[in-house]
């Protein structure tokens, strides 16, 4: 039995999200059920994590297992036969048996994307439109807020038990503009449910003048659920990478 | 009553195309039920010309007669509410009563894109992928074949009897690149039925250097249908402009 890592990218406007879901297109069901009918079994796999309904992915990551006698390149071969054209397969490699998508992961880049220019009716469900100027730079300051380790409470939707810790470790925020568009980046080591987007979201409000670094930081050290309404729509967002020790 | 102009985008993927058909889903027959809506009676819309299942428009026009009195704004403010995401209206104004969207029409604008760069899954459905390098220079030269005055017999699959003429003019063929995105301009009084298409597809031939300018004009001076037998995807095709007298 030979365990393989596979980098894929998903448009995820049709799908109700990475994970299977009774009745519901998934990702993740759509490459079981092609993985499955070209091994004549069931296969497993295993997401290194989540994505919500239409949210897309240039390098999410997955691992299965298989006893097939079959090349890395045969893999992509047969996989593309069965897949839907919404997803495309960048890399499959063997890797050690050990390895786990989700566990060995040691963080993630994540990218929001907002055309602050002229509206795009061919992209509406790749970007986010706002026709309201945002202020980048204000933006740019306010996000220094989220930098470090921090407990992201407010700005998650994350169900959690007593027990469990919403400290997670932002290691960098670039936000970027380039004709219209306004791309922001996060790299950090893991993230809480809807943490990108609503970040990302009152982001935005600093970037209308409707919000200040102040409040933002208010916010974060509220450290409590419901405190941040703020949440981007699901179709700007696209997971970037996940990020592996050797790479 | 009134005779409105209307120009519009959509995004034809998810249409059969322009032309209402029984129990599918038109852009035409979309636009004919958010005026019905609003009008509360039904509402009869002539566009410029038709096009195929999957074939975009970044300036399609129709026209429609109204007694409501409303001004473009207003109407333009109504269709917003009725229309689907992937129907946009561009603009509205009054038209004189004996303007007529397809007989009025003076030229087309329509455009072709082709990406011989990188794979864009997110493009997928708005452009044509291919991989092999095309050779732009050769198309330009083939495409001065197309200009002018022909029978285009050879390039349409428009259904005619005897008595109809498949003569066309294509007033400009403008091919150009821009990192790794060809993209196909014709301006002509009208088209036939998959003229684009096929003519685009010929050129591509020429472009990967599998026919020769000398076999195109064999083709095109044949003027029989079934002679080309290329015909690009719809999903790379925009109708960018209706050109009527006073624009």
């Amino acid at each position: 039995m030979k365990r393989y890592l596979v980098v894929c990218l998903y448009d995820g406007t049709d799908f109700c999200g990475w994970q299977v879901q009774n009745n519901k297109r998934s990702v993740a069901g759509e490459i079981t059920k092609a993985l499955s009918a070209f091994h004549k079994k069931p296969i497993v796999i295993v997401g290194a994590g989540r994505t919500d309904q239409g949210v897309h992915a240039e390098g999410q990551a997955f691992h299965f297992d298989s006893n097939l006698d079959m090349t890395p390149k045969q893999y992509m071969k047969a996989l593309k036969t069965y897949l839907p054209s919404d997803i495309q397969i960048a890399s499959i490699k063997e890797v050690s048996n050990d390895f786990h998508a989700r566990f060995s992961a040691k963080g993630k880049h994540y990218r929001y994307i907002i055309n602050n220019g002229k509206y795009n009716i061919f992209n509406r469900n790749h970007e986010v439109y706002l026709p309201f100027k945002l202020d980048v730079a204000l933006m740019q300051e306010a996000a220094k807020c989220f930098l470090g380790t921090h407990d992201f409470s407010s700005f998650c939707t994350t169900k959690y038990s007593e027990k469990e810790i919403q400290v997670r470790t932002i290691h960098s925020i670039t936000i970027g503009e380039d004709r219209g568009i306004i791309t922001f980046d996060y790299y950090g080591d893991s993230f809480l449910r809807h943490m990108i987007r609503m970040i990302t979201e009152t982001l935005v409000e600093v970037g209308k003048g409707k919000l200040s670094k102040e409040e933002v930081l208010i916010m974060l050290e509220a450290k409590t659920k419901g405190v941040c309404r703020y949440k981007a729509p699901a179709c700007g967002l696209y997971l970037m990478r996940v990020i592996y020790e050797e790479n």
